[in-house]
């Protein structure tokens, strides 16, 4: 199989007779499968996945020094991986922080790779859901052991901080994607495997048969992956399809391929070894401009569809890939209401970390601050509008004062795109919080700024004003509006006209929270209420948290749920007279 | 509320409050529902409605004479429903036993209807899971004790002969109804109603919050009920859609109206008592030739639409109805593999009962009978084709051979479109069994006609083959293939261009069984193997059998399954520090 090192997680070597038993796998996972199960029942925190950089080094997995020099050893040379049907190598990626990654990839010819990826499925399928779970399960060991090299390879694509790349990347990633093997194997063992069947029939003999239920998946599966989460976006789809039976075709974001190359050839390799089809992961990277994802998409051999990315692409796979059982996150317009605070200072903490947070390069970073244009009353008095505004910008500029922390926070901007948005954002409104320069300490060429804030005005009667569209980047809009009531109603057009993947308030008055939150039940969005601590609303943990409600246009899917998983596989029934 | 009659079923009074409690429909129902979770975590037999007509009469259910007596009052009349925005009264059904109803029907002003069944939603989404489970059941308990008043509504709108419409329309459709009920319920309580979240922070306090998690409704939703089982294929969304919290607008087929008007006066009067908005079920009656599904199908307020009819306005909804999730039933080509038997006058008398039971209109009925040209092994001996068709015929000539057990079992033909398939189909080949007509003993103008058996031959490299297309009605073909192997990529091929809501096999020889299931489980078909008793390929159990796959061209979904359930609903999570 794959000609990769593997020295660095000895753990992983094969048993005695070269291949990984039902048995070895049972032994080193079905202790967290069970764990995992339990943690999406109760929904309490729990994680088999250190999330600590120090806590790798040991019991087979990459230290610090080790992830470095394997990232290292990536750079510069053709990423190797046997996969069939390879017409050519590609690949351009260009590091936030300025480093040319050097690395190519094979290019699929499909009319090969397909029918490949679909030899394995009787195999896969016959493994039945326990022992699927179990090998995805060892994948995502392997990727665990590899925490290191994975932060190098997220940090390099996305532009992420190097901790927080470890951290979303490596462990929060790897919860996503056991999190949706526990869905798909929980889902497909409700129905039993057989049922004896008798129906009274009065004096006669009941009416007798034997039913035999098998989970069967759908076809192949087709991950597109996103720029700035390549595996937290990304291994919830994998995984939840691939423990459902498909095979699963990853076509990365032509920026961010590696974290996802390295997934496929660790997934390639537990197959292997675990005695299934190694073409039931492959990856389809693609050339510049190509737009792979689109012919990819339409193919009769793609049933399901996972895509993080823009709203108009994701609504083209909606309509068009009607074959597909298609999953998207798209764009929406995160809401915050400020209306009152009792703890005014951890509030403004709180939200200056949101913004700040990987430059507000995530889907679920606040966009609108809706603040009453007469002010808000908090523990600290009543503070005006431009109070709030101007506290808020402080708290951020405190946070980013000094460069290094500032880079570690902001990470760099992922790619032109979103400089230019950044840069277009400040002609938009009246500017009361300049965006700034940040510069890198260890990468001069990376593209590291300050958060931007603009003050808009709901009460200016705009056809289409600009805090409607999402700004995606380091982009926040201060919107004044009339009352807690306007507030209200202007996050309730904003969630059902645009979708949001977040909202967040801030209120000591019980009518109003009870109305924000009766605006999330109706439209369908996730609230998180006074936040002050070391919980953001950009943040959402694997096993409790939902990330997107799936009802709303900024997402049709939730990570991760029952209705994620329960449509990637059907059950085919036998029956015969007993 | 509604001013129906209501005397036939005294024990639906309302308590002494004037209205049904928690309390009350506890006491009446939970045990039933834990039932119903337990009978679809086995899928061993169980149902709490008897299927017997004498089995009703007591317990405050109508007898067969009530039942009568109720049916015939509500004919010639306008049918009373108090729901809003009516603007005229249409109605115009015929049965097919030649009587003209003359019922009429409230025609809905959308723009009235609408608003008023979303103005019940928040009561209704703050029941909570259990509390609507519980309604419910009152409904499907009300609905069971008017059994013999709707197996003459659905008689006399399907078709369907008397016993069947009791038994299919009557207490297998509450079946499926409540199994429907039973799995939102389940769904719904999957994710706990609060969660204590508490992450370690090392050395530093944990990070808690507390989380509370709602089941949101996702809007209004549309049951487009269809000609043949508007009850049995109707139940199923209409309670699903329900339980989970959203309103349900019901637009029956303008043949089929009668049956769901009685459902949905009886939801309505249910709603109201146990204190909820009546308009959470409303009647959608249509004007001849307005096509009103496709005008309500893209409405906004529209989320979730559930159809049985022709793959063509299927595949319409499913592409176009983009605003809501879409589950369908379409058509299929059902197909039956008979290599050899080991019961052969078993086996031909089942599959005769198949072909005849209710003149062949069933989504389930076969249609393609595959039959090696070299004939097939059996305990009689070996059987040419000719000899196989022939004695099927037999079969089928002597179940039916006289008019009065005939018509019972046959029922009428449902609408002037299957006479006209049956007419024709005569003309596709030689005809091995042909349709004769049937006098009816009680109703003299009833279309009553045994099924016709085409021979074709697969060998014709023909483009567009008959058989494979779907005949809906009393027509099969019997193909002629070259071996088993034929037969089974024949198979493969129909299931996968065409669809099948079933597949059925006849082998004693293993290898063949184990190609057949192999195609089923690839190509995602639910089978049924050497049937030969009183259980036939036509007819699935709820709580046990899945109808239908939901992954192949017949159907998008299947009854009934999580998959069926976990997107009609989705779940809101609001998060506090604690």
């Amino acid at each position: 199989m794959a000609t990769a090192p593997t020295a660095h997680v000895p753990a992983t070597s094969p048993s005695a007779d070269g291949g990984l038993t039902a048995a070895e796998l049972t032994d080193r996972h079905q202790a967290t499968l069970d764990q995992a199960l339990e943690a999406i029942t109760t929904r309490a925190y729990w994680s088999p996945h250190p999330e600590h950089p120090k806590a790798y080094g040991e019991n087979g997995t990459q230290s610090a020094e080790e992830g470095q020099a394997a990232f290292q050893a990536l750079l510069g040379r053709p990423f190797e991986l046997d996969q069939p049907g390879t017409d050519e190598l590609v690949g351009g990626e260009v590091s936030p922080y300025g480093i040319e990654l050097g690395v190519t990839y094979p290019h699929p010819d499909i009319d090969v790779l397909l029918p490949a990826m679909r030899s394995g499925m009787r195999g896969w399928r016959e493994a039945g859901p326990r022992l699927r779970a179990l090998v995805c399960l060892e994948i995502l060991r392997r990727i665990n052991a590899r925490t290191h090299e994975f932060a190098h390879a997220v940090m390099h694509t996305s532009g992420q901080a190097f901790v927080m790349a470890l951290q979303a990347g490596g462990p929060h990633a790897q919860d996503r994607g056991l999190e949706a093997v526990a869905y798909a194997y929980q889902e497909q063992t409700r129905v039993p495997e057989t049922a004896d069947w008798s129906k009274p029939q009065g004096k006669r003999d009941p009416l007798r048969l034997t039913k035999e239920f098998t989970a069967v998946p759908r076809g192949v599966a087709l991950m597109i992956g996103c720029n700035t989460f390549p595996t937290w976006n990304g291994f919830p789809g994998l995984f939840a399809s691939l423990a459902t039976g498909n095979p699963v075709l990853v076509k990365p974001h032509p920026r961010a391929v590696l974290p996802l190359a390295l997934t496929v050839r660790i997934a390639r390799e537990v197959l292997a070894e675990a005695g299934f089809e190694p073409n039931l992961v492959a990856l389809a990277a693609e050339r510049p401009g190509e737009g792979l994802a689109k012919t990819l998409a339409v193919r009769p051999e793609i049933r399901i569809i996972d895509y993080t990315g823009s709203t108009s692409f994701g609504d083209w796979l909606e309509t068009t890939a009607r074959q597909a059982q298609v999953y998207t996150e798209k764009a929406g317009v995160n809401t915050v209401v400020i209306e009152s605070a009792a703890d005014y200072r951890g509030m403004l903490s709180n939200l200056a970390f949101s913004l700040s947070l990987y430059s507000g390069q995530m889907c679920t970073t606040p966009q609108n601050l809706l603040i009453p244009r007469d002010g808000i009353d908090t523990d600290q008095g009543h503070r005006t509008f431009d109070e709030v505004t101007a506290d808020l910008a402080a708290a951020v500029s405190k946070l980013l004062g000094d460069d290094a922390r500032a880079a570690g926070l902001l990470g760099a901007i992922v790619n032109p795109d979103v400089k230019a948005r950044l840069d277009a954002a400040a002609e938009l409104g009246e500017v009361v919080l300049p965006s700034r320069e940040v510069a890198h300490p260890d990468f001069p060429d990376a593209v590291v700024r300050t958060p931007v804030m603009v003050r808009l005005d709901a009460a200016k009667s705009e056809e289409d004003p600009a805090y409607l569209e999402e700004c995606f980047g380091p982009v926040s809009f201060a919107v004044a509006v009339d009352s807690a009531a306007d507030a209200v109603e202007l996050l309730r057009r904003t969630v059902r006209e645009k979708g949001a993947m977040t909202v967040a308030a801030w209120t000591t008055n019980a009518e109003v929270e009870q109305a924000v939150e009766e605006v999330c039940l109706e439209e369908c969005a996730q609230l998180s209420l006074n936040l002050t601590g070391g919980v953001f609303v950009n943040q959402t943990a694997a096993f409790s948290d939902f990330h997107g409600s799936g009802g709303n246009p900024a997402a049709n899917a939730a990570l991760c749920d029952a209705a994620f998983v329960a449509n990637r596989f059907r059950t085919v029934e036998v029956r015969r007279e007993a």
